[in-house]
């Protein structure tokens, strides 16, 4: 990112510096990704302050001056002389460092940096779009045919396709979920045996950025009507989605498809999140958002029916906002176990 | 974890509920682990407040009642009247939510769980066993013979053994660095070619708990002689441990060793840490900590040297404190990339 757009927006909100300790808005600053505690300060001369075991990586990778991170309390002290007026931080920060900060410097809730961090640039979409070709890659080299396969062996097997192809590791828990074990939204890998429907919740990180993608490979006609409802409802949200539009409005659009065939209590979730150097970003679609879309987020859409106790279809995939919505993955969403 | 005892000791801080939001600490006292947003409150009646996705498994496996959870406003809404006097919350929660609740009640930071977790139940010390002998098990398959290998192709094998052998995810991103990339003591896998010495750090999660171990395969005679004072250095430092020693001295012991020598600038991170739920927890054997060991706590010791631009070689064991360590991980310190 342009760090004089960001400190022009701090001034503008009278923030003289920011004391910013989340990685993934380190990252998003400086371009370098810290693997310990690490903590940024943002002024006329931005400085970041990083462990003595990521100092020789963090000098050839951050776009902003380096120097040893030993505590909180000496970065306090080395900013004391030099760092006057209001000083923002994360909403994410800790009480324990928030008190800390207190004692010496007004300091102020900002979230000044995710609110550029939910535009992507050219550069970012190229990376995300990066991390969705390693998933989509990494899933159509998946052979489900083979019914003794337990949900954890074709994790692994998921799993070790993304990482050979440059993943460094999934974006969150891959979610390997057969039968009625698909009725838990969440539910990660287990021992048990491959059974239908299968759902597949899974992503990759390519360059810091992540991807999204869910599946669910079915059998039979039950479980391929309400597959069917699933995509009517994502397909309803993606047509409205633009610039302007509300984010509530998204996930009612996708919801009353759902509740119209009666299974609105069943779509326990919400719509969608955005997805960037985090897996959960803003904008959230549900219908407690107050936001709008806008142009350069990336969104995922994941419509879903939980029948308890008998089986879940969920299908998730990601859209850029453009003058429309662009679908960024490119899979097939109607999927069979029988191959 | 008997709550019982978790409400006696708060008590006895004179605090007469807990507002806790901490997945591992809602793991430590229900046995449920969240998958999303949750509340647990430890009151007389304890209650979890589990998001509608998380319902249906929280109902079976937590030992705390489960209600169903919407927002903080909710949950302070619901507890207004029922909760009076000192509300204990962790140090970690987030400024915003800490305001939120400061309106309403009298809070106050506690860490009165993390004591608890520190000292490992029997059950526990059996599931730390399991993450390591997944971890153990498949390191034990790995083949470092062939040297057309990048980085990022051992450790998705690693990986990919522990995945299938039920670790549900590797305990931290796994670190294979090879050649003078092993001087990074963080470097996470490469597209690089397998080179000497290769360091590997890894461990599984084994229903929940988690292990941490780290070899150095060696070459050459320099890297043995490194690795030999590494060696010492861990072996001093496991010898002194025992109830009542100061982490700091258990730092200082293997720091000296490794001082001793001429390499004291070269070990740049602290000696050991404790793990279980979490990869890191408390005590920190580093020059700075004020703790001492005790009985039932599980810890790393981990010391290395790094010769920047040449290579680094670390060695780490876990240890069980029982009347002395036990160390609990078996595979052998001293391997070749040879074979």
């Amino acid at each position: 990112m342009k760090i004089d757009e960001l400190i022009q927006t701090m001034h503008q909100e009278t923030l003289d510096s920011l004391f910013i300790l989340k990685p993934e808005n380190i990252t998003y600053v400086t371009g370098f990704k810290p693997t310990s505690a690490s903590v940024l300060i943002i002024k006329e001369e931005p400085l970041l302050f990083s462990s003595k075991m990521d100092m020789e990586e963090a000098q050839q990778e951050s776009c902003v001056p380096v120097v040893e991170f030993k505590s909180v309390d000496e970065v306090k002290k080395s900013l004391k002389e030099t760092l006057h007026g209001k000083m923002g931080v994360e909403k994410s920060m800790s009480i324990g460092t928030y008190q800390k900060l207190g004692e010496d410097f007004q300091v102020e809730l900002t979230d000044v940096i995710e609110r550029f961090r939910v535009f992507k640039s050219k550069k970012e979409i190229q990376k995300i779009e990066g991390a969705i070709k390693i998933a989509e890659d990494s899933f159509k080299e998946m052979d489900f045919s083979d019914f003794s396969l337990s949900e954890n062996n074709l994790a692994a097997q998921l799993e070790y396709n993304m990482r050979k192809a440059g993943s460094i590791k999934p974006s969150f828990e891959t979610i390997m979920a057969s039968g009625p074990r698909s009725s838990f939204p969440h539910a990660s890998a287990s021992s048990q045996k491959l059974e239908s429907p299968l759902m597949i919740d899974w992503g990759a990180f390519y360059q810091n950025y992540a991807s999204d993608i869910t599946r669910t490979l079915i059998q039979n006609q039950k479980e391929e009507e309400i597959l069917a409802i699933v995509l009517e409802a994502q397909k309803e949200a993606i047509k409205i989605m633009k610039p302007g539009v509300k984010a509530s409005d998204v996930d009612e659009a996708a919801r009353d498809v759902i509740k119209e065939y009666g299974y609105g209590e069943c779509f326990i979730h919400s719509t969608g999140h955005g997805v960037g150097l985090e897996i959960h970003e803003k904008p959230s679609l549900s219908l407690k958002s107050d936001e709008k879309l806008e142009k350069g987020m990336v969104i995922t859409v994941e419509p879903g029916i939980y029948l308890e106790g008998k089986f879940g279809i969920r299908v998730e995939d990601m859209v850029l906002i453009k003058n429309r919505a662009k679908v960024l993955t490119s899979i097939p969403r109607e999927l069979s176990l029988n191959h």
